[in-house]
């Protein structure tokens, strides 16, 4: 039996549902569920993604039965519609959009009104009786087609265009008339057989299969593969074709064409959010060329627009659309995108999908569901996306600053940013590569962008709306944005924008504020915005759903405040070698460094007893009788020894000896391969008196504040080596007892950070109490890949699919993810009480928690900021766990 | 029931055989052996080792039980000899040895005719009718005692022993008369009274149980110590303490005592090989005082000695000892090392024991044994240390070359070694350490310069006879050694000695001759010697026998000639880098690596592929159609570069650009920790062009030599990247095919260095033909331990027990074994045909070979000398192997 490769729906018949994302890609699927829910959809057929992926692998060409099927619906459609694909009478015309499974805005291109040509045109132009609108329409088929099917470029039609306009005096589109829209058909046509040689395609069969041909295409262009990078979409999904009904929103008046949320994206707020244009058709709403109208007066209030709302043009309309409005929400429990056109009055939806929104909004959004019992708890977990909590957490505006603000647009992406002036995507990245915060400024921005857009700290543009690419993107990114500051004039060439007589050169320092679309000149001081009522709900339901702790990786008292602040149940990993860098103290670790044996070690380390007790007071006083986990001594010692010519002559003074002898010690610390040296415990293991002078600041800290400190042993490698530095710190711990006639209780245990730590955690967990996975340098050794010098191949690896995914940011689950389930297992077996955690910066990544959640891990471990993201994935990690449970145990019982 | 301590043998009852050496030592499970043979051994007993063990557990004390055990024991033994021990009349004596499982010549301290004071002495003098006898008896009893159990310095008690000598006018300690003695004993308990405070023990219960107390605690003296670690002996073996009735080869001139080797041990002829000396204790023959006489005619033949041989001196004895060599060699079928004392003309058994051999002797003895039917080829083949092969395989002096003989001792291990002259055992263990060659140079050595001895090429002694400290232990470390060359004159003050009037200073190059005893001024040239018909007919079973392949790690043709000359069946692993250094195309490396461009890059490479191309070839050729297995380029690209300021500029120059470029490169491709950093097939995924060269340069050679090479890709971390490696290697090896109109056949597989690579190689062996175990970077990633900076701390960490033994010479069996293993057996679930071997330094390291066995690789690949040890050592793996299947498939049944 032949496959099937085409889905109608709409024309009677509709095969597939929402469900069928993967076969019919997003946009597909929820038309046939539209149709099917008898939503006004205008009828059509999908092609499946499996066409895509059969057109990759046997060489851009079609399956064979394709035709028919693709005849057979376009049968169908004729007859539902009573029109003929390419009659000069009644002619049928079509769009012709790509869908993916996930909704990849303006990744992929459109064509509408396919299906015009000499003939049909004046078909169009006689049943609707209208020239305009059929000659507008044909132009803008010519110009949607040349560019995105043959590849003429987009500003040659434009200039055609405008010289007409120029010609006729007038600026607007809509004020050309048939006339010379014909002349602009003509001179768009001379321009495609000028550019292509061949002239444009008269064939209607030949322009629906260039059209899907150029979908398809479109998969793999340079645009579209970087944007599945950054979302990690897998390449091999491809992409369906979705051929529809045309509807005219540019058929005069009567007409419109808009898109909105059936929530408000960026605040969440339960009223119902979108923009129109009358006598527009989609695309021109969505490039942000007209400023469009919003679809209710609230919304009009809103934004201070004194553009009428659609509520007030077309009550009626508006009137069904709000139903439907209701009807998409019941019916897909989830806030929607939708698409919609209004033709001669009658309503039409192109499209509803789940709707992208901030951060705060997917709280509200979720919380309110919850509420109103639309979604269970577990599902509103699952539906905040845990890595965008981060934006949340970011600074804001502080209202006390001085500000001058130079010009205003829409707060189209929330969050404040300060940054360096850039005009141009590249530029973006490559300033961000070097470490600097950059603004990036456009006109407009489009998915060529995509890359400096994600560099940057915020993005700032001079056209489109809030639903503008620029808008939408920096919303999904997280960055916050400023659209439409229609004031300021962008001139790339001269590297600078104008706002009125001011001029603001690349480099420059700017703050946007993308909550209240304010530009501002230079640093505006910024504060820790006070989270909301949602998103303390969130927490707490996501606190009661995990299973897993969050602890957070923190050494300095604003590092543990802050931690403790966002909810942190402890502290994973202290890091003491950071305490040691100190301008006060580095020069006697520098000392210890030098001494040339135990006893003027010791004497340099008695300096740095004190401070370090000092340092485990203040921390214990802020966890609050939480577990704090202190890690011993762990990097080279030749990193906290001068660098510089000038360090070093300063240092040889101080410490009475000559620069040569300083130079030479530096010499002798020396490592080819300092990540895998004389470093971790080995330090403890040859220079016995540091982990004894840390053990006891512990302690004796311990005993002051009466605190259960967790003691680390970094880089342990065999059973003997945790053994002989556990012996060291109980022997220590015992003399602090007898000298303070006091005790605690205290946990000695290990970083598995070695792949033979992992192989061996049986033997191990015979010694140890607790285990932290250190996944950085456990990453490192087990992939041989120096994270410090990954820089020079990891991109190109990424590109070339090597890795799906940096190893540093997410867990290597094939190869590191062994080693921590072996490592996990082994452990348990021996340490029946062994608490096992992560504290590798993989702690904070939602995947990784995913990952530690189905390893058993107890706890994770990660920056302070990072600590809302974790409860939240971890919650989603305990929730997935436990839904995958019965299928599970199926399995076994299989 | 108390547990048994002390096991009784040769007084009636005998207790021990010679399999119970776990508990009783080897000497003492070796004289039980012989005492139930019926041979004639002086009656004892043997405190077991678990007493040591015991000792050492509790507090350096003993378990309750022992006391009465050795009182049962001591009981028994009067009541055998018709003594008591401590009587006046007629006392028992005793001598007290130390024995632990293995026999570790010198370490352990003895204590001879214990059981005399005072009184007893008396009643010796009386009962031998020799009053100087009974003196000599207790002036050397208390020597010892005084020396081993009560640590007064010997040289204080021969300073004594000096003073009377020269008061008397006499040499020889034998012309001393019985006054004299009594004299010497005055003052030998003076000296101890003043030095410990103490009198000397007179009662010999304290004698006894001190004796023993020091052999024990003398397993832990840091020479003792030393040796094992050197020897791989575990410190928790412990050693048994041998109490034995005393004979007495110094009672007159019908006593003798002696040391004999049923065969040559450094030759392995089969003749009767030993020395004696009339009227002298055990002591004197060893400490080489007085030199020694041969026990055979053909033995003083040899030797061109004067003196006569006990042959002629004591016919009947001679006879009778001769008779049990064969007993023994028939018993044991193995060549021995026997003791014996001749006391008023009866010959006493007091030793026997494996006899320590040269390699060579080694050779010969085991394919001899296998000819006289004694043992079988496989016994002979597990009877010859694979290590020790290497000595076989160093050059001996050039007979051609000119030599100026300085002096001559005795050829006491074979081998010629050239070095600087040191004159202590740490000056060659810290010239050695710098990578000099080194002469160790000692009046006699003694177990205190075992770590100098291990440091040095060679050793020379002025004293000393082929059974000396210095020749024993050097005939077991395998160095050169010359010994008793009376010649000279040792002056360690100045650092120099004296032959005549020729003064050598430490630093001045000389060179000795092991096998002849030669010592000669300068650096004399060696050259490779011819391999005797044992040693092949050895290999040849050794071929036979094992299953595992062996091949040569080797690029150069000199190399790959030597290896093949030894055996080796293919090569296991070309560095092509090795290549590049050549000074001829270093220059077009680097201008390859400053290519700013892939198309300079090319330009850069196209002409070093003929080069590359001729490399091939030749390789090729010599391997006569043997595997070879090409790994490409693998290490990082800045090792290509210039270092020094020098080379910079003058690379500049030719290179036509500024040295300020150079640097500016030279810092862009510096990496923090290059061993994880950009090389491997990092490089072949960043530059395809270089991998692409070289494969074409493989393809091409093949195709003109009619090889079938093995392309392997190194550093792969992740399926893909080999895939895309492969591809690689297949487009570029397809259009070779194309234009030379010719195909060969080729493999391409895979380095398993990375533990991901194990983790995942059943992926991998999905692409892969082959996979190579690089276990020296293996070893560096799973245990993140640099090879290049653990200098720093592995001797501690060895020291410390923390390591058993380097983990760069023999594989870390629990952490980097299981990866192995993990890697086989992946690999193999997927790669049904997949061929597997090892390609690290620990490819030619025997304990290795066994592991790999174990593991089932296909071959092992080793360096060209390490071949012939390679050989073997998998013949006894095999061997092994096949002996543990029995039990093996008992424990499956179990």
């Amino acid at each position: 039996m032949a496959a099937q490769w085409v889905y109608g729906f709409g024309a009677g018949k509709t095969e597939g549902n929402a469900k069928m994302k993967q076969l019919l890609g997003g946009k597909g699927a929820n038309l046939a569920e539209m149709a099917a829910l008898g939503l006004p959809v205008p009828p059509g057929f999908t092609i499946t993604t499996e066409v895509c992926t059969w057109y990759y692998a046997n060489g851009r060409t079609y399956p064979a039965e394709l035709t028919k099927q693709v005849e057979q619906a376009l049968s169908a459609l004729e007859r539902h519609m009573g029109l003929m694909f390419g009659d000069p009478e009644n002619p049928l015309l079509l769009s012709v959009r790509s869908g993916a499974r996930v909704s990849m805005p303006g990744m992929m291109d459109t064509v509408l009104n396919l299906g015009l040509n000499d003939e049909t045109v004046a078909g169009l132009a006689k049943k609707s009786g209208n020239e305009r609108f059929a000659y507008d329409s044909y132009r803008r088929f010519i110009q949607m087609y040349g560019d995105v099917v043959l590849e003429v470029p987009h500003h040659d039609f434009e200039d055609i265009l405008e010289r007409h306009k120029r010609d006729q005096g007038v600026t607007l589109d809509t004020d050309l008339s048939a006339e010379t829209l014909k002349a602009v058909v003509a001179d768009y046509k001379a321009l495609v057989l000028k550019q292509r040689g061949q002239p444009f395609p008269m064939n209607v069969q030949d322009q629906l299969w260039g059209a899907m041909g150029a979908v398809f295409a479109s998969w793999l262009t340079p645009r579209a593969v970087t944007y599945r990078a950054i979302h990690n979409i897998p390449e091999d999904w491809g992409t369906a074709v979705n051929v529809q009904t045309m509807v005219f929103g540019n058929m005069g008046d009567d007409c419109a064409t808009g898109v909105a949320f059936t929530r408000d994206p960026s605040t969440g707020e339960n009223y119902f959010y979108g923009e129109y244009l009358v006598n527009a058709q989609g695309e021109d709403v969505v490039a942000g060329i007209r400023t469009p109208q919003s679809l209710t007066l609230k919304g009009k209030e809103k934004e201070k627009s004194a553009l009428p709302a659609m509520e007030e043009v077309m009550p009626g309309v508006f009137k069904q659309l709000d139903d439907i409005r209701a009807t998409l929400e019941r019916h897909y429990r989830e806030m929607q995108d939708i698409e919609f056109t209004v033709q001669g009055g009658k309503l039409f939806m192109l499209q509803t999908r789940t709707g992208k929104r901030t951060t705060a909004a997917a709280m509200k959004i979720a919380v309110d569901m919850v509420n109103e019992k639309l979604i269970s708890r577990e599902e509103a977990l699952l539906r905040i996306e845990p890595q965008a909590i981060d934006q949340l957490l970011h600074p804001t505006l502080d209202p006390m600053a001085h500000k001058r603000v130079l010009a205003k647009g829409l707060p189209a992406s929330p969050g404040a940013a300060s940054g360096e002036v850039v005009f141009s995507a590249d530029e973006a990245e490559a300033k961000a590569k070097d470490g600097k915060a950059v603004i990036l400024c456009r006109r407009e921005t489009s998915p060529e962008d995509i890359h400096g857009m994600h560099a940057a700290k915020g993005i700032l543009t001079a056209r489109g709306g809030m639903t503008s690419h620029a808008a939408v993107v920096a919303r999904g990114m997280g960055r916050a944005c400023v659209a439409g500051a229609g004031m300021i004039a962008m001139d790339y060439e001269r590297a600078a924008m104008m706002i009125g007589d001011i001029t603001i050169k690349a480099g420059e320092m700017i703050t946007i504020d993308g909550g209240t679309g304010e530009v501002m000149l230079g640093v505006v001081p910024t504060i820790q915005p006070g989270l909301s009522g949602d998103f303390a709900a969130v927490m707490e339901w996501a606190d009661e759903t995990r299973s897993m702790g969050v602890r957070a990786n923190a050494e300095t008292p604003l590092d543990a405040r802050t931690a403790h602040g966002f909810g942190a149940e402890g502290i994973g990993l202290c890091r003491t070698e950071h305490m040691f860098f100190d301008p006060a103290r580095i020069q006697h670790v520098r000392e210890m460094i030098f001494a040339s044996d135990e006893g003027s070690r010791r004497k340099a380390l008695a300096y740095l007893l004190p401070e370090q007790r000092k340092d485990f007071i203040e921390l214990f006083r802020i966890m609050e009788g939480l577990p704090v986990t202190i890690r011993l001594l762990d990097p080279p010692l030749h990193e906290f020894l001068p660098q510089t010519e000038q360090d070093i002559a300063l240092f040889a003074q101080s410490a009475g000896v000559s620069p040569e002898r300083v130079r030479r010690r530096l010499a002798e610390l020396h490592e080819a391969n300092p990540m895998l040296g004389h470093r971790g415990c080995r330090l403890g293991v040859t220079y016995p008196e540091i982990y004894e002078m840390q053990t006891r600041a512990i302690i004796e800290a311990a005993i002051e504040v009466a605190a259960t400190p967790e003691i680390m042993i970094p880089l342990v490698a065999t059973q003997i080596e945790f053994k002989l530095m556990k012996d060291l710190v109980d022997r220590t711990a015992a003399k602090v007892f007898v000298e303070k006639k006091k005790q605690v209780s205290y946990l000695v245990g290990t970083m598995i950070e070695l792949p033979r730590a992992a192989l061996i955690a049986d033997k191990i967990a015979e010694e140890a109490a607790f285990f932290s996975f250190g996944t950085n340098d456990l990453t490192q050794t087990t992939l041989g890949l120096s994270r410090d010098d990954a820089a020079q191949f990891l991109p190109e690896y990424i590109r070339q699919g090597i890795f799906a995914r940096d190893p540093f940011a997410t867990i290597d689950v094939d190869g590191v993810g062994q080693l921590i389930e072996i490592g996990v297992e082994r452990g348990r077996k021996t340490g029946k009480t062994l608490k096992v955690g992560i504290c590798g910066e993989h702690g904070g990544d939602p995947a990784s928690i995913a990952f530690c959640q189905g390893a058993g891990l107890d706890y994770v471990s990660c920056s302070p900021y990072r600590v809302p993201v974790a409860r939240l994935a971890a919650a989603q990690a305990a929730i997935r766990a436990e839904q995958s449970k019965p299928s599970a145990s199926k399995k076994e019982a299989a």
